[in-house]
């Protein structure tokens, strides 16, 4: 699918059953205190995947424009807005609340009880043109390279997930599945002073945290409780962080803790999982839920991403044009050799 | 069962196979560092019923004399203990800790991982000569009641559950499972000026909370998550304890909470449980496993129940002679109608 005309978008839409089809159109134009973006580039995520595979279609709109990790440029200005200008890089903290619900009314705008997730809940950025609210825009550093910059939101993600942790320094730390999300948290921890052990099942995964100097562990072939009693000296660990979804990542991460350890759980489990809440009990442990960020979490990620304390280069393992979407969908599905699938829209930019 | 001499000791036994024999012995004479105390009361806690049922085998010796809710007068001074005075009323905080185990070392000597509590791994209360090592000992006021006194150490669990729990003034929360402890967490979270609500299955359970000023539902006939939301003008509670051990408490307690909210988990759950583990993501809830108390628990507590900001007597179904153990047992196993079984050694007490 090639654009028409110069000022065409083009749109990687959901059709519903797995389908994913793109198409083009015409730019929406900014109203008053919006912005029209140019989309430079748009990261896949597991919840896209989940999207696709119709799991979320009580939430998507059919059909929708989907993507919610992506960086980009200001086009258009609509009227009423200040403080930007054409041509400014920016991300997208992809939330909007409604600042009436009790959440909000504590002050947990990011996890409202009716949030709208753009990307999921409202369109997405999986088009050459997106037009948003200019609130929910977050700057970047001019020298900040964009396909780089489309991973500040699963950053965001770690850096709220480590907070919600409370880390310390020199703190022992293990990390529960290496995705992105579990990578960068790993690295974010390390940021943060953290000593960080990592387990994950894929060779090609734990081949890219090795190469970021992390200390991986397999699973299937190591022993990871007997490694983390000794690295721990028979303590356990301070923290762990459950994001691979499993129920053995869920025993995993309860059994490596230390007395007051602290469990935060990141990954989605859909249906109820079996804990022991005798250990939660016998040693005093805590488990904590992280769900998406804070403005402070995203402008915290724009910093540790342009300085290169995390260096998410490694973690992008391609970039595909936007046209070719659903060959991309189609390549992180099988999965391996894949950590990061980039969506670039930029030769279609308007 | 009658002691043939005035300074014989009289001891309710754990014989293995749900046997409890009440028998006469002679008083251990305190060394270095110990005291030796005259028993008044010993509550019977759900703990006890559990090594009479055989499922505490593994901890405790037979014979072996259980029982830790104790309060008492120091009859005699080994050598080398200053502090204190043969007369002087007191309770016993029944904790021996290791102090070079990983939790020792990081300050958490309440769950030493060679923890002993005493009257399960090492002898108990249920006798009207008790000879303890002076570190235990937790002075209380001349004024105080020593029935009532027998109630200090699970008032010290509700404090150290409550303190876990950080409750701020004006904070909703629900205690579920309205037993001795589920009462006191309730009582005590009152005086931290929360507003509570208990749920009880027991309906003479229910009446004692009630007639403590207590708001209490029944589960089993009450909308229980729709009085929750409407007191919380649909926000949910700030705080839930699970003091049932019952699948359905964890269930309950985990909806009930408002976002951010905090679960603490007192009972003792001895298999894994399903827990609603996406709620914990998306509402970014906390669980806190809460066991025992430490020093400033217990010291909180004397100061609770003396001043009768806790008020404990309503909380005393029944006291019975420490000759009636077996019977006391049964009765408590019984249920119905009783909350708190103390058992009277005065009589016979050296």
């Amino acid at each position: 699918m090639t654009p028409k005309r110069a000022r065409d978008v083009i749109r990687a839409e959901y059709r519903g059953s797995g389908q994913l089809a793109v198409t083009a159109g015409v730019p929406v134009e900014p109203g008053p205190g919006e912005v029209r973006l140019s989309v430079a580039y748009t990261g896949i995520c597991g919840t896209d995947l989940h999207v696709i595979h119709g799991h979320m279609d009580h939430r998507v709109a059919v059909p929708g424009v989907i993507g919610h990790e992506m960086s980009g440029r200001i086009a258009a200005l609509g009227p009423r807005v200040t403080g930007w200008s054409v041509g400014d890089p920016v991300t997208v903290m992809p939330l909007a609340w409604c600042g009436r619900c009790p959440a909000c009314r504590a002050g947990h705008t990011h996890i409202c009880h009716r949030l709208t997730f753009m990307g999921i809940d409202s369109p997405g950025s999986m088009q050459s043109s997106w037009t948003v609210p200019a609130g929910v825009l977050v700057s970047l550093p001019s020298d900040l390279p964009l396909h780089q910059a489309a991973l500040v939101e699963p950053t965001a993600v770690a850096v709220h997930d480590v907070r919600r942790a409370r880390l310390r320094r020199r703190e022992k730390v293990v990390v529960v599945g290496a995705g992105p999300v579990g990578l960068l948290i790993a690295l974010v921890a390390r940021v943060a002073g953290a000593d960080v052990l990592v387990v994950e099942l894929d060779a090609h995964r734990r081949r890219i945290g090795a190469d970021l100097g992390l200390r991986m562990l397999d699973p299937n072939g190591d022993d990871v409780a007997g490694a983390v009693r000794e690295w721990t000296l028979d303590a356990g660990a301070a923290a762990a962080f459950e994001v691979s979804g499993s129920a053995a990542g869920v025993a995993l991460a309860t059994n490596v803790l230390a007395t007051r350890g602290r469990l935060v759980l990141v990954a989605i489990h859909p249906t109820p999982r079996e804990v022991d809440l005798h250990r939660f009990f016998w040693r005093e442990l805590t488990l904590i839920g992280a769900r998406v960020y804070q403005r402070a979490d995203f402008e915290r990620a724009v910093e540790l991403v342009a300085r290169g304390d995390v260096p998410v280069q490694p973690l992008i393992s391609k970039i595909m044009p936007l046209a070719q979407a659903a060959d991309a969908f189609g390549e992180l599905e099988r999965g391996a050799g894949v950590v990061k699938l980039l969506l670039d829209s930029r030769e279609v930019a308007s």
